[in-house]
């Protein structure tokens, strides 16, 4: 059985790393990627103006901050964020995610600074 | 609160439904389709020409039969089939899974027959 046919468990993937807020890629679906990310604490603001974003937490407790309003998300739920709408994720405790949105979406969006980072490939 | 910062619940969703076979838009995401289907028994061997195509376990179990090899899925396992690539989903017992793909996809590929369904959405 060759390589490509193990499909990509993601507790694995999770146990690979312990760095926060860095994505890594697990998988590729056409010009989109399927990341994974640890949080704790919270992102910085930020807008991506040319793609919606979904967020799926896989382990502990995901608050989405929009302008005027909380999205808060248990293990099991997703939540789209629309493209050009500004948001900021926080956790309470380590929280694991996961991510889909186009190759090279940028973590950041259009707010730059210290915690932007390119995803890594974690196959 | 918005409707729209409501999360979607993937529990919440899949007991909202019971027959099988039958694609349910839960999100979307630029102009691709998050959904959800139960499976049980097998599926038709079918090719998508123009896209790849996500499918991760939520429940149950899962084997995705590829020409020469099979990939078993268990929960929080994913794969992604390549565009192109022949394949036939099977499932001894009632499986739940979540599916990311360009939006209109036809579930049965170029195989088209009996199985063939739109997805409906589900919000």
């Amino acid at each position: 059985m060759s390589e490509s046919v193990v499909p990509v468990n993601l507790a694995d993937r999770l146990s690979r790393f312990s760095d926060l807020w860095s994505q890594k890629t697990v998988a590729v679906l056409n010009d989109y990627e399927v990341k994974v990310a640890k949080l704790k604490g919270e992102f910085v603001w930020h807008t991506h103006e040319d793609t919606d974003e979904l967020i799926l937490v896989v382990s502990g407790r995901l608050t989405i901050r929009l302008r005027g309003a909380d999205v808060v998300l248990e293990p099991g739920e997703l939540f789209v964020v629309p493209r050009r709408v500004e948001h900021c994720t926080a956790a309470d405790e380590e929280t694991a995610i996961l991510l889909f949105e186009p190759a090279g979406t940028i973590n950041t969006g259009d707010a730059g600074g210290s915690m932007t980072k390119a995803a890594e490939v974690l196959v």
